[in-house]
């Protein structure tokens, strides 16, 4: 079967309209689909209302044992249960997962080098058989950006990673699509310019725009993340707006289409 | 097959020793299991910390939507996946689930009559099917106290009566248990005296201790519950502390039993 995996970044679960939005186009899509959400905006303001700081390194969040409760609660909590009530109300049969439900998804704590990120995951496996079993009762699997290590418990996971590590996995068996939706109508020429999108990227362009500057700073790790998963056997990577998911998806019109050829 | 459902009250939930003493429990027993946990005492902790008022009516909390936001995180996201992520760590495959994940519990908004609960719900419906293929992959489930409303979203809901409803669901093609798990070692013949657990009761020694003002306040609803899962088909309920889980389902040996006759 195809499956689309689909991963809803921070800025538009922060914002109700677009996330309501964004849930109508995902409900309604026919294909076989899979969501990944983030949250971290949301994380930083119930910590900070808990009177927990919020340090970050590079963009990442160092995960001490208050900050693990809090993403715990509000990626785990508060933004899985919303999103699923939401899809449950557009008539998507949804079902919330951390990495520890059913094991589903199995990480290391990630060893501390010159940062300690604290209770931060590096996935090792994914179960796709589990979530196989979901798929073929038509039940919609959402995760959040939640991993489990056996040793050390719930670990806080990169979504856009845990997102590709779902691809990956079910790649195997299946004609599988990863879509990264973020709050940008794709990979801009111009940073400045929402109409300059780059319709397709393989790997030679890829290396040309980053060697011209073209492509830099945050854009790099999400699509070294992309080459990665297309690498391993994803069909197509595609990064677009959330706006844009249907038209990205079911006519290959929007956003930037990441490929090996 | 037959199923013990249990339920685990906020007092040992919210007793790190105690809880972790009960997870292990919990992982060893050899039959099929389904929990059902409260965390009520942690909602109200984290509700004053985000300057959340809470209102309480004969017991049960009014949930306004701050509210429910919070017992959503609370109960969807701090305390079940800190149960399920233990409970993996104990070698037992436990999935977290509220009643919105594949529309597992369907509930109403309770009509507002004297008191508004606001978004409180009553059970309508529990989707056996589906708990049945989390119980043949060996998944054993563990209910959040939220079900889902397809017209008010997420509803707090009993801990109490949603294990009791879960019961009544599988007890159409199983032998199924009810089994309350809490800080006292039983009904007791003597508030003050640990050790006057009454080992048995049938609705007519339930009707006369009642009358007599043995058993009272808390504990009416409570064994009213217990009392409406037996009449419904349920195999049996035993009321016994925590501690005593194992004693209670293998030996028959520990807290009360009630049963129709």
């Amino acid at each position: 079967m195809t499956i689309n995996v689909i991963k809803i970044g921070g800025n538009v679960i922060d914002n109700e309209a677009k996330l309501q939005q964004f849930i109508k186009s995902f409900a309604s899509l026919k294909e076989q689909k899979i969501l990944v959400h983030g949250g971290g905006k949301i994380a930083t303001k119930i910590a900070a209302d808990l009177k927990i700081e919020t340090k970050m390194v590079d963009g990442r969040r160092i995960t001490d044992e208050p900050m693990r409760e809090v993403v715990t609660m509000v990626y785990g909590g508060k933004v899985s249960k919303y999103i699923v009530s939401s899809l449950q109300q557009n008539g998507c049969n949804a079902i919330g997962l951390s990495g520890a439900d059913a094991g589903v998804i199995l990480a290391q704590k990630r060893p501390v080098k010159e940062i300690d990120y604290g209770f931060v995951g590096d996935i090792k496996s994914v179960n796709a058989g589990f979530i196989e079993s979901l798929l073929v009762q038509n039940i919609t699997p959402v995760f959040a950006p939640l991993s489990f290590d056996p040793e050390h418990g719930i670990l806080n996971t990169n979504a856009d990673t845990q997102a590709s590590e779902v691809a990956r996995a079910l790649s195997g068996n299946h004609k599988v699509n990863l879509i990264y939706c973020f709050e940008k109508k794709g990979v801009l020429l111009d940073p400045e310019d929402d109409d300059s999108v780059i319709p397709q990227l393989n790997p030679e362009k890829y290396e040309k725009f980053k060697s011209e500057g073209v492509i830099y700073a945050g854009m790099i790790p999400k699509l070294d993340n992309a080459f990665a998963a297309v690498k391993a056997g994803v069909n197509k990577v595609i990064i677009c707006e959330a706006d844009d998911l249907n038209a990205a998806i079911e006519s290959g019109n929007a956003g930037t289409s990441i490929s090996l050829f």
